[in-house]
């Protein structure tokens, strides 16, 4: 069995950013924290943590911090059963795509993170990389939209997220005059979230354009909004993000017939404990459109 | 002197994500694409783009393309000067912190933006990592809270922007019902951009609070506001951001004589042409409070 005093003093380094203040939360010394880590080091034969230029674990470490939040999750159910075992909050840490958090998560998570003083710790990542974070036990969910099932664990799909071309209606006036034309697609900017964003390249497939557009890289939800807002150019946005900004006119689709549907997927290891269970239950009645 | 010829192809390459594309674009086959990538590879002696999983540019790739991007800065001028002269929108790929792009800078920058038809490549950085990004040449200007001058560069304060603690009335009320109490810090959630965001261990610095305390991890600037106004926790926030929320009474200060200003400063590299000394001159305008 792993040593979960050692686990627990990587923890705690990582969480109060220094072996100082991880010694002063476990009742230790600094060295001994230390030789904590040390000993977690030599049985593992590679290192658990970057010094510099800032604490960070390493692989290795990250994935000893994500199973010591999952035997952490597995406690707090115990504790359920035998209330005098006292533990701390749990931590999950989640893989999630940048549209959903900046739309419709906090709202629905809220509620049974406070119930249950459930911290979360997430980790901005799309599709592939964020299920393969899954798999190599980087983190304890993932949500996003593929729903290629991973090994041991549980895929459940939450709805679909609908995209539309939007763009304030002057840009639409100067750079769509006779609507979404293959000429327009060539000279319009765009803005696209980042080089393996595919949302704009189906749109523009299924106008039936293949060539090249010019655009800007912006790899945040909220600044791609507030570029378009700008008449900087014309992106696929979530409905639900952009909503009150279309009832204003400030932004409005250039193809109102075309939308794009993105599929979202609630992927989590199987016995993670009860938790995840009512989380993966509040995330079923999520309504995204 | 370089063959600008084989820069162009990469940068063809990159921005079609494919060669087929690329050659499409600039009238050649997908072999002499490949054959011109390849003469790049071998007068670097290393390799320019990684093929898998997606079409990506090398750290070397990056450089040449980010030499290739301000040479077209350059030609643009050239073009004032020469107006027969024909050449393609020119990009610009600036390190920027996430506050600022969720908040100002598309409103600053839309204008000469739209006018000079620039296109942007945003890359979300803060402090350190944007500058050692200039430094390495991967970026042409970067926006940060760091003063340390590069050399070659120049450094443009911008002003400052001003932070706030916000949570939920709701959540004051059951998380602080005696103000910033020590006691209050060690239990209530608060909410941390990334695992060096120093915003939130500096508010309590000056609290005089310097033990550990629970935090949710949330490294997207919408989504730490969502967070917060969905009650799971509070944290330091850009007045401007939350101006809304805040004059609707759903997010409001919990030690309201508290505050964090944090400088930006706007590096770039000299001799980088006028179009990015009109965009600084823009900046120099921007008010941030």
């Amino acid at each position: 069995m792993l040593d979960y005093k050692l686990l627990e003093a990587l923890a705690m380094v990582i969480e109060c950013d220094g072996f100082e203040r991880a010694g002063g939360e476990l009742g230790l010394s600094q060295s001994a924290v230390s030789q904590r880590i040390r000993a977690l080091e030599i049985r593992l034969g590679q290192p658990v943590l970057i010094r510099h230029p800032h604490l960070a674990p390493t692989p290795a470490g990250r994935r000893l911090l994500n199973h010591y939040q999952q035997v952490r999750l597995l406690e707090r159910d115990l504790r359920t059963a035998l209330p005098t075992l006292e533990t701390a909050s749990p931590r999950l840490r989640v893989a999630i795509n940048a549209d959903s958090l900046a739309t419709w998560w906090a709202d629905a998570v809220g509620g049974p993170c406070q119930e249950e003083g459930l911290l979360l710790d997430l980790v901005i990542e799309d599709q592939d990389v964020g299920l393969r974070r899954l798999r190599d036990g980087d983190v304890a969910a993932c949500l996003c939209a593929s729903d290629q099932p991973i090994a041991g664990a549980r895929c459940v799909p939450l709805g679909t997220m609908v995209y539309h071309p939007y763009a304030t209606p002057a840009y639409i006036a100067r750079h769509f005059p006779d609507g979404p034309t293959h000429d327009a697609f060539r000279r319009a900017p765009a803005i696209v979230y980042g080089p393996h964003d595919q949302l704009q390249h189906r749109f523009l497939a299924e106008c039936g354009y293949h060539g090249p557009f010019p655009y800007h890289l912006c790899p945040s939800s909220e600044g791609f909004v507030r570029l378009a807002a700008a008449g900087m150019g014309y992106g696929m946005m979530p409905r639900l993000q952009v909503a009150d900004l279309v009832a204003k006119g400030r932004l409005e689709s250039l193809a109102p017939d075309r939308r794009l549907e993105v599929p979202l997927y609630w992927h989590f290891w199987r016995h993670s404990g009860e938790l995840l269970e009512r989380l993966t239950s509040v995330l079923r009645r999520v309504v995204l459109t």
